[in-house]
């Protein structure tokens, strides 16, 4: 990333903080204190935070520790922000003296990035003149629309997965459990360039892929079961995110029409994009009206897709209202928002229990009057491996 | 787990939660959950949950969607959890609900595992005589102590890493990458039954083991350099975590100088916890004086351990003050009291820019009056690798 790259970053952040009234905002977020400063280290749990970013209208700080920070000071160096450091203090009195130094009084914080028990302990360090205000995430907003440089990052990330798939199926055969599966499709991933998988890999089946939140187990592959795998790769922090479904041999007639039918559904909910859809709910609409004409419309019990990045999961929202409740559909309204620039997923799928499942996952660019898939697609008929 | 586990936990999670005068707790930490439910789904960031735990004093509740909880509900069995769905709902309205039905006024919440924009939600859904209460970890406090049925799961998680690694040094080579390395060890690891790394591995060949936080590299090893893996396997929910330094051929005078100074201080720290340490910062000190006294105390910055479990970082704290202000001797004190039943890693280390780091690590359960070492240990002299 270049220092133009920061610059633009840092300037439209800036803009919604002053849209917001804050004239200092606290970046939780790993991924958008990277987004802003470079500062690549991850965080575990929510407890475990190797920094914070502070932009202020004239600043832009990290506050660390040497221990942290050490080895990597170039990689700040294009953002030109500023260390803080926290050796021989707390980052809740460095955050306090920089509101000193600085004179700011309206801070923001990402609410939804820091913990209670952490906003408590800033509290408690500032001074009562400055005011702590729960923030939306305002860096992420900029970040939803990705710069070519991000583009090509995730374009990368979308190539290692695709070749380590195309790798993985010519050594597929029956009898390999779920668990040897995951672990040769990551290993490919990570003999092909990334660091981990973008999230653990979820390999089906048969029966297991009737469950969206399905951990590999010791079940074998066998021939015509719908075997399902959702993967994705994490290079350079960025991630791609993928899923195939396809069959050992011949499918039965009936994981044929599931997989047309979610097929369709994809179709139609990439046409809305291509189309210039603006709401999530829209996009998640046309291919939720393809599955429930079908007559699987309880067998799709997940949004369509989310916006892809830094976060294997990041803004925009494409759902659909739970409830009818305005509150909900308030909340709805404020992540959904797609333009020119978004990374989408669109990852349709049916569920049977007992019997498996059927879901299909590209990786969407949204260009100016059309889109781009940036992965390979799942054919338009079922992909037949043969054994061997 | 029995149900008498679960009893058990719940029993000594209501003790805490009557001294903190709460009629009820939120529990958000994905560790509690499991702890206390039995509901094994994992969460991404802060931003994804796919559940909370309610404690009342007379019931249990997992607050989750079909979702999440389907093919799973025979987990949450043995602990009597009740499901309280949130598939027409949120989290927060079903929140609200069992608070009516319940009547509890008191609600306590682990303020350093919930976000702030979720307790402002929870808070607006609530009627105003629920008091919502910024809780500590309560539920880790009773976690902290292991029962027997988690030793065996947590010693499992050790054999696995230690046979992974008995079998990795058989492999190398001077001419391996750090990434390489990693990427082996993480796939013996997982051959051998863990479902994940506890955390990213790290590798460090030479001058790379300077900094604590070195993610592999391209970097080779190469002979007689100090070659510092940190590594541990994630088995049924439990952590191992262990380093080794070692070397490919021959050490020079400097790194077996240096490895025995770490080594005494590993074995001082663990001759304080056989000995009854009552205070993290007790062992710390103990490991610390044998290095500052060797002249190499500004090369040891961070804390001597830590607290190992479902959590690869869980309590006690075994580390020292940063700053001499009451609040943070006060904040130690909370989270670093040691007492039989604990599991806790002792890792000193000396790092030394441009050269590289020896950091060796061992994890302990604290037995009464003494010690067991649940991992292989490093041993008293350097392990050589003979080159092949």
């Amino acid at each position: 990333m270049t220092q133009a790259n920061y610059g633009r970053r840092l300037a439209e952040t800036r803009q919604r903080m002053a849209s917001a009234e804050l004239d200092a905002l606290l970046i939780a977020s790993q991924y958008n204190r990277r987004y802003l400063t470079g500062f690549t280290p991850t965080d575990g749990d929510i407890t475990e935070s190797s920094g914070l970013a502070l932009v202020t209208m004239s600043g832009l700080y990290l506050i660390t520790g040497t221990f942290s920070i050490s080895g990597l000071e170039h990689e700040i160096e294009p953002s030109g922000a500023e260390l803080l450091l926290t050796d021989k203090t707390t980052a809740a009195a460095v955050l306090a003296q920089a509101a000193k130094d600085q004179g700011f009084r309206r801070l923001g914080f990402e609410k939804d990035w820091m913990s209670y028990g952490r906003y408590e302990r800033l509290r408690k360090a500032l001074d009562e003149e400055v005011e702590m205000i729960p923030s939306d995430d305002l860096a992420e907003a900029v970040r939803v629309v990705k710069d070519e440089a991000e583009i090509a990052a995730i374009r990368h990330a979308g190539e290692v997965a695709d070749a380590a798939f195309a790798q993985l199926i010519t050594e597929l055969r029956p009898g390999m459990t779920e668990r040897q599966i995951a672990l040769r499709l990551e290993m490919l991933m990570r003999e092909g360039g990334a660091t981990e998988p973008s999230f653990p890999t979820i390999v089906a089946c048969g029966p297991g892929g009737a469950l969206p939140h399905w951990v590999p187990s010791d079940r074998e592959a066998r021939e015509g079961e719908p075997l399902l795998i959702d993967f994705g790769a994490r290079v350079d922090g960025y991630c791609s995110d993928i899923t195939r479904t396809f069959v050992l041999g011949e499918p039965d007639a009936k994981l044929v029409e599931v997989y047309h039918i979610v097929r369709a559904a994809q179709d139609a909910a990439e046409q809305a994009l291509a189309a210039g859809a603006k709401r999530g709910r829209d996009v998640d609409a046309a291919a939720r009206k393809v599955i429930a004409d079908a007559g699987y419309g309880e067998q799709f019990m997940h949004g369509v897709g989310h916006g892809l990045g830094m976060a294997v999961h990041e803004l925009p929202a494409a759902t659909y209202l739970k409830t009818t409740e305005p509150e909900e559909d308030e909340q709805l309204a404020k992540i959904e928002g797609i333009s020119v620039g978004m990374m989408i997923t669109v990852e349709p799928g049916i569920y049977i229990p007992g019997w498996g499942g059927v879901r299909l996952e590209d990786f969407v660019l949204v260009r100016d009057g059309g889109i781009e898939i940036l992965c390979q697609r799942n054919p338009e008929d079922i992909l037949r491996v043969p054994v061997r």
